[in-house]
């Protein structure tokens, strides 16, 4: 029954009866139900309380009919157990306290055993699966090797990357080294995720669009794909990552079943590029999310029609919803793609 | 002579001897004789000075064999006399302190009178011109109508442009009467530039990268494509952008002899995507310069290889050299594209 969920049949290019839809932080700071436990409760206290990273987890979806949930957690939990130190501050993002700054900072990191390191992250799936009764998978996911070195690196978000590849250009030794501990430790924690019931994952590796292509290729690809090569079979898995318009075919060489892209290219354009052999998930502008709704309708019929009934298309934003976002535009794509895609 | 220059030979997609080579932010921060004026002026005062404008803008050219200069001004300029307020406060942004919010701030913005409104920077285009006595053309610039339109609807510069999206979603009807007031605010600036001694013109619509083409089609290309209709002919126009690997064709529908691109898509990539009758500027990720040398050559060979001597290549960043970048590392560039372009 899980296995012939719309969603998995997608995620398999198989045909389906409508385009399944879910959304990036679905479970998150728009709405008014996440907002109530965030107010009296820190962000890494939500992520490592299976009970409540559960009920969060939950939360859109008793709101609207997304095709998925997905685990709620942090790209940057795994690092911690490697020792790296992180606070997480209301309203600024997370802060790195140790930043990596040469060989030695690397060789001092850990490879995680998840089990151990993350069980919070791994209960969480068990309960989400046990609820979910095999009604919609669930969806496991981890950082991307260059976007969780980023971080580390830069000792957090970054506006243009200048301390991470100042670090790949005078310091590649290290820098390879990191990148290889960090696939590991990404691999580990996907594999894990499996283990405990996620029956499908994506990789975030957002911020690769900041790379050229040359950079790309040689500095992080290689490590992308030991992550996709390692992956157990059985679930599928998509590769998601912004600015990426002229790296998707590298994207696809490094791996994945399904390519998710942003708004900064056409739909159609990318599948151009990509050949029919992988799926796409996408991608509409987060911020189209707060114009009025003939706005939003038209965006949505435009990119169901570049998909033109592909199979493999996941329909979904080009990143994570806003705060702020108003939730009945969010219901309404959910019940605009479902209606106007229906076969 | 004037006609004669390398860069401008270029600019026409003619053979040259070598690779004409600029950088865009050469006058600025990382030049100490630059920080040297910086410490005790108010940077409005150094743009408003012809005199320290003039010789700022010269700075480089004393320091390197740079194929052109471009004047030392800011994109903002232009907003002053239309009625918006700056404040440029040292190391942050510019801030602007009556941001645009609805269709009748709209209606109070003024159409300027460059010879009036912007004196100052139409004298230092004389003075220039005049010290560099045609040894070298002179580049005259303006931001695009969108790029504009963003600082003043976001206050200042953005993470997501969330401010600027929902104006053009919103009230589809005064984003419309902005960019057609903007645009002619920038034709007239620009032909006022001509008519001062500007030889070449280049158009920074730097933040076009954040939208999809969706969205740029409607709400931005035909603003644009009037000031590349208007400005005066013999003086040719680069069109740049960042971020702008899926808008190149609709970026080249727009206008400009040039497209500028940033270090985020592969040249053959983009000049495949333009076709041949259109030069490109470009592409070094502006990053590269903290590289050791042995990294920046090869990327210059990389990038003059992927150029492939077609007529029409300038070479330059993706973006403005960036604060704290080595000097002997750009002076070094400039040198390499001479020495390996050479015909």
């Amino acid at each position: 029954m899980k296995n012939d969920s719309t969603f998995l049949r997608a995620c398999r290019k198989e045909a389906t009866e409508y385009t399944p839809v879910w959304f990036m932080r679905q479970a998150g700071r728009y709405l008014s139900e996440y907002r109530a436990i965030r107010k009296k409760t820190s962000f890494l206290t939500m992520c490592k309380t299976p009970d409540l990273a559960a009920e969060i987890t939950l939360q859109p979806i008793k709101r609207m009919k997304v095709d998925a949930a997905i685990i709620f957690a942090d790209i940057l939990l795994p690092l911690e157990p490697m020792g790296i130190k992180i606070e997480f501050s209301q309203g600024e993002g997370p802060k790195i306290l140790n930043p990596v700054r040469n060989e030695q900072d690397v060789e001092n990191l850990r490879i995680i055993e998840p089990e151990e390191d993350v069980p919070f992250v791994l209960e969480a799936i068990r309960k989400v699966v046990k609820e979910l009764d095999g009604k919609i998978p669930l969806i496991g996911f981890a950082g991307g090797p260059f976007t969780l070195a980023s971080y580390c690196i830069e000792g957090g978000h970054s506006a243009n990357f200048i301390k991470t590849k100042r670090f790949m250009y005078q310091k590649p030794k290290a820098w390879h080294l990191f990148l290889d501990k960090l696939a590991k430790v990404v691999v580990r924690y996907l594999n894990a995720q499996i283990a405990s019931g996620a029956q499908v994952l994506q990789i975030f590796d957002s911020w690769i669009g900041c790379l050229s292509p040359y950079d790309y290729n040689r500095f992080v690809l290689p490590y992308s794909q030991k992550v996709f090569q390692k992956i157990n079979k059985g679930a599928p898995v998509i590769h998601f990552a912004t600015g990426t318009a002229a790296l998707l075919k590298l994207m696809q060489t490094a791996g994945g079943d399904i390519i998710g892209i942003d708004w900064r290219i056409n739909l159609d354009t990318a599948w151009e590029q990509l050949g029919n052999n992988v799926g796409i998930q996408g991608n509409l502008d987060p911020v189209t999310l707060f114009a009025p709704l003939s706005v939003i309708k038209e965006r949505v019929k435009a990119i169901l029609k570049a998909a033109g009934n592909r199979p493999g298309h996941i329909f979904n934003l080009g990143h994570g919803i806003l705060p702020h976002t108003p939730v009945s535009n969010v219901i309404a794509v959910v019940n605009m793609v479902h209606e106007f895609s229906c076969r």
